[in-house]
């Protein structure tokens, strides 16, 4: 089946190509990074077009190697700070972008499917225990809002136009070769052998951490499960699970060197949610299983760690 | 007071330029049209840039005449068939003008209230009786959705950056110089003599019916009365008071000749909402009143209509 992948040059995209490419699909990407031929061959791409997703870059994939069966729309803005500092960019790299992808495939290859990737950012800061895909989305950060208007862009096309549009919201997804964010962070200042790591927050915040290869196996997924009656929904891609920002921080202390102490300023980031559960039912009922737990997802990220930056 | 107006030569844009400049604002405006000099002083404009809503011709109007105090913002699609035609000519026109309005606006001018145009559209077609400015938001049409996206844009803006915007979701709003929709339909094949008029829908149709002349003043009126509290806020724009379509089919009739017969198809388009009237709490706490009643306002448009086609 030829797939082609947005961004498939970032951190879920390069695992996900490699899980669509380990199936036997002939996996296509579009996005921003410069991969030479062997490169991208490496990471289990045909081809590979560094630049926009516009209408010239769609046709030139399509005109070399066929139109695709499916697309996975993981290009766009990946952090809340950035789109806090730069909110047009992230607007241009989440929603404009999606605008011209989607208006390429109602005229191009109206038969494709999309699987879209959005985030729990959508949801807000209001809420309490596991979210489920109906509940009130009041987006913080321009990124939050931005995606939203992602997911609004699909199921309009979806509703005017009959694209099948799936739109799976992440939550915390981490895993080897992400360079930002908590783990990462963590990590760092461990390597740096700080004594005392000082995290903001008060280390009670919950999220439901998902590891990117199962998250990549998630999205291969749930194109496979097509919704026969609907040609938009959204599913929850978490797991349901929530952990502690502090339990995290503990695991991987446990796995560094068991001994560096954790102190928690005490004081919430204005807008960052207490809590990011997913209500996974809908999940369930694909028939998705989770297969890296945790603990397993810590210790592997730990030995990417170390053996990077050795 | 420097005041802007985008998309000041559409058909709301025009009359609410008469209403500013004729309370002795100095306007601005930016959007598509070819206005000379001339007719842009005639309309009431201090000067006119024809083109885009981006950086280089906001940055060339600041340089001109000076930062403003006050953005109306018209610009955006305004029609719900050309969405459905040409969506992401719609989203261009709605979503990312908006975008590019609210970055400038941030760098450049962030004390610049904005007043935006939206649509009762973004409420989609389930709701009977009056809407509220809190009822959920199911757009039908990209038109609506991309509406709700501008909507959404503000939001964000003002959340994140302090920008003050005000949403005014404007209802069916009629008057001299509209040239489509119902009342300019109807008045055309009243002038071309059709003895029996053919309507869609069932007539039952409610809609909100609102003088251009009086959003102008609306639209005027709510700039004035800012939000001590909130950065950000949403007003309908109509007057909840509602009207069938076979009651404006008649009322026209009865300007007319008094003898042509209307039948309707009975069948409704799908999407198009049996009801759209504003709950007018938040205007009515602002204190605005409506000045033109429909039986006024539609003789106006029949005496306009036969003067422009005489």
């Amino acid at each position: 089946m030829i797939v082609w992948v947005t961004g498939a040059n970032g951190f879920i995209g390069r695992h996900l190509v490699h899980e669509l490419a380990g199936t036997g699909h002939a996996v296509h990407g579009v996005g921003h990074g410069a991969l030479d031929a062997t490169e991208a061959r490496r990471l289990g791409l045909q081809s590979w077009i560094n630049g926009e997703i516009d209408a010239a870059n769609l046709n030139a994939l399509a005109a070399a190697h066929g139109l695709p069966t499916r697309i996975f729309h993981l290009a766009g803005g990946s952090s809340v700070g950035v789109s806090i500092e730069r909110p047009f960019e992230d607007f241009s790299r989440t929603v404009a972008s999606t605008a011209r992808l989607l208006e390429w495939l109602r005229g191009s290859a109206p038969d494709c499917a999309v699987i879209a990737a959005s985030s729990a950012a959508v949801y807000g800061a209001d809420h309490v225990g596991p979210i489920s895909e109906s509940a009130v989305v009041t987006p913080m950060s321009p990124y939050g809002q931005h995606k939203l208007m992602m997911e609004q862009l699909c199921r309009s096309y979806a509703r005017s136009f009959g694209l099948h549009c799936t739109v799976v919201r992440l939550f915390s997804v981490y895993g080897p070769n992400l360079r930002k964010q908590l783990l990462w962070d963590i990590c760092s200042r461990l390597n740096a052998k700080e004594q005392v790591l000082a995290l903001g927050g008060t280390g009670n915040e919950i999220r439901d951490w998902t590891d990117v290869r199962d998250v990549a196996r998630l999205l291969a997924n749930v194109a496979e499960a097509p919704s026969a009656q609907e040609t938009f929904r959204v599913i929850n891609g978490g797991s349901g699970r929530g952990t502690s920002v502090a339990d995290i921080a503990a695991g991987l202390i446990g796995r560094w060197d068991g001994k560096t102490v954790v102190r928690h300023s005490g004081v919430s980031r204005p807008g960052d949610p207490m809590s990011l559960l997913a209500d996974d039912a809908m999940l369930r009922q694909i028939g998705f299983d989770w297969r890296i737990p945790l603990d397993q997802g810590l210790a592997d990220y730990v030995t990417w760690f170390k053996g990077q930056a050795s």
